[in-house]
């Protein structure tokens, strides 16, 4: 069984987790129990009996003071949005869920609602005392992790370091074998033009990301030195790694968003259960006028079904 | 007719200007004159007879000690590339050829060669002492122009300044006016993830780049506040802006290249007329092995035989 938050209760959630609901590829390939604010539960599904053994669809009421307004980010969305998610989390840990699906949450509604986190990655590594942990994004075959997340770019360069580096490769190794990759090959993105064209276009590369990735060689990690930044993702995507270490948000997610076609999906390497969502985010600007897709929901539920039931781990 | 130099004698130019050369779509595109060292003309290829008024493919040679190693950056290579570029633009200049398009030339060849410029873009614009100027870049429908070039990232991020921002929205407005489009709608890519999200990720579209917006739009630009760096190339490729204003080479050529699939071109706003270029390089790791795909430098041939002949102009 999957379990299944329905995210801000502002957002485009409830009305993509009811439409892939209905979805006879997502019914066909798990059990879905959802989690979420009864007042958002669509009708026709049946709320969750632990003693019943054959629903395909249930939903589990997680707390909700209904004071949150569509299209907006309040306090009680966001108090919303962490009760669903603190219960999907209870589910899979207590053996009931084997891997947990998320719709998207807003940065500002848990930041109203007092949990001062950067997202739902951090908060549920936090939950799971995952250490290491990092955010793992898909697009068809290309898969990136991330040396550093939502911060200011600036942020982002001073916080590039070799420690870190080498540490994102060994988790990712360690994720992608535990995925059933054997021998995983990897690489990883330069921080300048044409990854520092040897010194003449900046020094990251030689003076931090360079010794980096050979101390990871060392500890038999198969990476290569760092690659130019605008052929490293073209390369990911046809295959010639198993994974590409990118250094900064966008570096990633600018070919992750082209190449995703509305199936991007991430999940979070170190975790200790799997963890899938779709790339997007809670869309406040459509919310509730129902023309959202389901469908990066949809690629989302059936590839963790997917994975669970190949035996694939996280860590 | 249209002048194609054949770039530096030790990267893949020659060959793929000699196999351009036989594609019966380019030659009937336009009539061809190329520049470039005699040792690398074609077999076939007659040479330029200015008296001549029924040569369909020539070519004029240009200067060459021939002392340039097939695969590496020589001072011998880079001297060529740039006597056949001068001429080049000399033929352009004189009328002779209606637009320029220019197979790649190495930087370091170049430094090696006594001119120490960032590249072809550069040292075209000092020729023609064209300023304001800026390169544009494009794949299928996604036209975008660059801020900084070529340069550490930490420096560009330095060198985004609000009347740089302003000076690039007039020239694209401008120039994609000459080029036929009636009222050029622009956008611009903010700098940090989500672009800025409100200062929560940032404070350099809110301080910098969203009072220029406004102040271009005060002049008469059609640009909106800036926007999320992993949405704006996606957008601009679905064909929601005539041009995207990108802070930094990588933020542009990172989508670029993955969209491009063998057919980006780049040509210069502000430019006296017309250079078309592919938007790979020297690849001296295959040069003179036959491999090279000479598909971009076709597609730069017939685009710039297609802009001439419906009286595109660049400002």
């Amino acid at each position: 069984m999957l379990a299944l938050t329905s995210g801000d209760p502002s957002g485009i959630g409830p009305e993509i987790v009811a439409a892939a609901l209905k979805n006879p590829d997502v019914l066909a390939s798990a059990r879905i129990l959802v989690v979420g604010p009864e007042s958002v539960r669509p009708a026709g599904v049946e709320t969750y009996d632990p003693s019943a053994s054959a629903q395909d669809v249930s939903w589990a009421a997680s707390e909700d003071d209904r004071a949150w307004t569509l299209g907006t980010a309040t306090a009680s969305g966001g108090r919303a949005a962490l009760a669903a998610l603190r219960a999907g989390v209870d589910l899979v840990q207590a053996g009931c869920a084997q891997a947990l699906v998320t719709a998207p949450v807003c940065k500002e509604a848990l930041h109203l609602a007092g949990e001062r986190v950067e997202g739902q990655t951090e908060l549920l590594a936090r939950w799971d005392a995952a250490d290491p942990y990092e955010m793992v994004a898909e697009a068809g075959d290309l898969r990136v992790m991330l040396l550093t997340r939502h911060m200011p770019l600036r942020d982002a360069l001073d916080a590039i370091d070799g420690d870190g580096i080498v540490d994102h490769l060994v988790l990712f190794d360690r994720a992608l074998r535990a995925q059933g990759i054997e021998r995983p090959k990897l690489a990883i993105a330069g921080l300048n033009p044409h990854a520092g064209e040897g010194g003449l276009l900046g020094h990251e590369e030689h003076r931090t990301i360079t010794p980096a990735v050979r101390a990871a060689r060392q500890k038999g990690i198969d990476v290569g030195d760092p690659r130019s930044p605008d052929m490293v993702f073209l390369e990911g995507a046809r295959g010639d790694y198993d994974g590409v270490l990118a250094l900064y948000h966008d570096q990633a997610f600018i070919p992750l968003k082209l190449l995703s076609q509305g199936r991007g999906l991430t999940w979070i390497a170190g975790l200790s259960y799997l963890r899938m969502s779709p790339v997007h985010g809670t869309a406040f600007d459509i919310a509730g006028q129902g023309v959202a897709d389901p469908e990066n929901l949809v690629h989302a539920l059936q590839e963790a079904a997917r994975r669970v039931r190949s035996g694939q781990k996280t860590r």
